[in-house]
């Protein structure tokens, strides 16, 4: 297999209400199954998710998990308010109301304008699929979608792309009666395919200023379904080391 | 910034003792700075880490985690035997003697003969260098390596590629004091750059019989340095998931 991997050049900053299939149209030609993939930060822009840092008011937990964690009471209270469970509060580990995990809601300060936060989509998934239907009709191509973040992650280092919303690519790939190179059924049965490729764009994309929001991905095999990301989103019974935290707590 | 990615074509059954960097540079023009990508079973294979697995003798640990998991007794032992702490007992979560954190010690069972079990490369970061090493002998082109292997994640449902070993990369990439578009120091410090290549290299690669367990990224402006992959491994101390799984047993 080859595939090749680019980040589409010339993007502008992003304004509330720009629409960003037209951008990526605009700057690139797309072919069939190609993966688009947006930083999470433009399709909050353009969806208008920022708001004034200080235009909030911190309850007293805001208060109290801000001085634990040296942070800003308001920026704890848009944590809080976009968070259904705190799992651990210093450094602020919490599920979203999205049902990701990770630390402060996956809020930034970064790449927007000082004394503005911007919250993630409110519906990644959804995003996805409007973006990439919008592709469609601006190109006539079908694409598939990917919207990421970057997280950190337990026991290792050093944090990385992964996907927060999805459209036109399964997430997981349950490989479940897949065989290997001896005939054995295979062990391993569910490969997290969006994460990897929400890496690779990731790896390209760069975390400051390099003004590279979008990537484009040509020639992965992938599977399709319209499930989204959530398909990936543990339940706490069924994850244990979520399940441990919660118990500490 | 523009990557491609490629799988090796007609790489054979690896067996004890080849030269793995024969192998690719017999099969592909390689060029400066590509990072050339193994799937930890080859190098496993090459090196001879191929066991029987009724060739051990299960202590009442063993018997006692095998039971719980529904597993061989005689796996569980080499399971124990490779790692230094069970961080949880089902699944069994261990970090392994090399210091990475994972489920059953990233002992394989597939993709070699029934009976017989594959432990991970002794020390893949030498692995890593001896074959980048390797690689300038026979081609002249100094190339970056990483051994990759699947691993699960807190929270998110499927496997991913992660570096096990590296030589030629920076495993993580600190960014303290890299500025955003608007000038705003970062608050995301350190990028986990070569899980991020594993990731993008194990999505080619797959899982099962595809039979291409080497992977080249081209074009890929990497940090060098030969630290290895260790620095990802986080301490007990540094890891509150570690450390709340250690005090729930
Ligand atoms: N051209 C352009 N690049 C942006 C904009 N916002 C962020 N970026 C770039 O997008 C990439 C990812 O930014 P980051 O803040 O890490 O976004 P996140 O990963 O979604 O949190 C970096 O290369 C940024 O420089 C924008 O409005 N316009
Ligand atoms: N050609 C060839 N492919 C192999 C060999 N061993 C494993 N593979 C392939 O390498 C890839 C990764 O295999 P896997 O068992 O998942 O290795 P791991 O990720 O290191 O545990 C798959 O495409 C396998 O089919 C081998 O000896 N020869
Ligand atoms: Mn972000
Ligand atoms: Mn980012
Ligand atoms: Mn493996
Ligand atoms: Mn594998």
């Amino acid at each position: 297999m080859r595939i090749t991997a680019y980040t589409v050049d010339d993007v502008p900053m992003i304004q509330k209400g720009d629409d960003l299939a037209a951008v990526v149209a605009e700057r690139t030609k797309l072919e069939d199954d190609d993966v688009v993939v947006f930083a999470s930060t433009i399709v909050s822009k353009a969806e208008g998710r920022r708001y004034l840092l200080n235009n909030i008011t911190p309850t007293a937990r805001a208060e109290e998990l801000a001085a634990l964690n040296a942070e800003d009471p308001h920026f704890i209270q848009y944590v809080l308010d976009n968070s259904t469970k705190v799992l651990w509060k210093h450094p602020l580990l919490v599920e979203t109301v999205l049902g990701n995990v990770c630390i402060n809601a996956g809020i930034d300060r970064s790449n927007t304008e000082t004394g503005y936060i911007l919250l993630l989509p409110a519906d990644p998934n959804a995003s996805a699929r409007k973006i990439r239907d919008r592709i469609l009709e601006l190109t006539g191509k079908r694409v598939a979608v990917i919207i990421t973040d970057m997280n950190g992650r337990s026991f290792r280092e050093g944090q990385i792309g992964v996907a927060v919303g999805c459209a036109g690519i399964a997430a997981i790939h349950d490989k479940r009666g897949d065989v290997d190179l001896f005939g054995h059924e295979l062990k391993i049965t569910i490969q997290g395919i969006v994460d990897e490729v929400a890496a690779c764009a990731n790896m390209i994309m760069g975390e400051s200023n390099e003004g590279t929001p979008i990537a484009v991905i040509r020639g992965y095999a992938y599977l399709k379904d319209d499930l989204g990301i959530s398909v990936t989103y543990r339940k706490d019974r069924e994850d244990f080391v979520k399940q441990a935290l919660l118990d500490k707590l």
